[in-house]
């Protein structure tokens, strides 16, 4: 094994997000009851120019497993990004959008270009994603059009960096 | 934090395939010159009825990174699974398929019902993927038709189970 390799200079201005963050979110939508969740989510890099997304939620009190989601933020040219996301329920979404740093940190806003599943996903028809990393924080919303709804407020959390 | 959990009755099936693999593998393609690799496979589970998927691999030789993909595997019906997966060059696999179990292990023939991808990544249009699991080996072949090419092999590997 060798051992972990510099940031490629294309994802340089990603480096803050580099790590394994924790904290609590919660989720609502018109068509179902609101929920709350604790989660953990890792930006990874292996010094190619990408960084690996992860994330998993737990419920907040019983400490089950909710959700999953894994995929790939990639630079595509100067402040902006392509993200790539597969999900356990059978959802795959393709995003694009900006990135924006400035001395207090970075936001991303992510709309979706295409959102195809399985046969036996449900349909979701868009999806935006917004992270903002102020300080130590990183806070993100997630809205989604689905099942006949609108683009609609999904998911909000706040996390911090694990040390 | 709570322990492993058990197995969801819906992926016993595939808990042979729990853990990590590693071992090597080689790829081709009428566009590309061949080459190898060395490679890490982990399927995972928080006992829900999905398994989570990670791919890394490395060159053979200078060990630098070369391909990841990750997602996940859904069984869907007995014998049927659906398998869906982001890469960080920007495309999207969902695949169906089924599983087959046998005293020996098991083997899993997927082919692509959709292969999206960003709007700077390659044009792939099909993939097939197999997995075949005989005793402690862990073998799997790839065919894709990309960049203009009919469904035409592509890798090929064999893994041990890590302890």
């Amino acid at each position: 094994m060798i051992g972990q390799p510099d940031l490629h200079t294309l994802v340089a201005h990603l480096g803050p997000l580099v790590g394994t963050w924790r904290g609590a979110g919660s989720g609502s939508y018109p068509t179902i009851e609101s929920f709350s969740y604790v989660e953990e989510v890792t930006f990874g890099h292996v010094g190619k120019p990408f960084l690996a997304y992860g994330q998993k939620t737990r419920h907040a009190e019983t400490s089950l497993p909710l959700h999953a989601e894994s995929g790939y933020l990639r630079p595509v040219a100067a402040n902006r990004l392509e993200f790539v996301l597969a999900h356990p329920t059978g959802i795959l979404e393709s995003l694009t959008g900006t990135v924006e740093t400035n001395s207090r940190g970075l936001v991303l806003d992510l709309h979706s270009t295409s959102v195809t599943g399985t046969a036996t996903s449900v349909s979701v028809t868009a999806v935006v994603r917004r992270f903002e990393l102020v300080a130590d924080v990183l806070s993100y919303k997630v809205a989604m059009a689905a099942v006949g709804e609108p683009l609609t407020h999904h998911l909000a959390g706040t996390l911090h960096k694990s040390t």
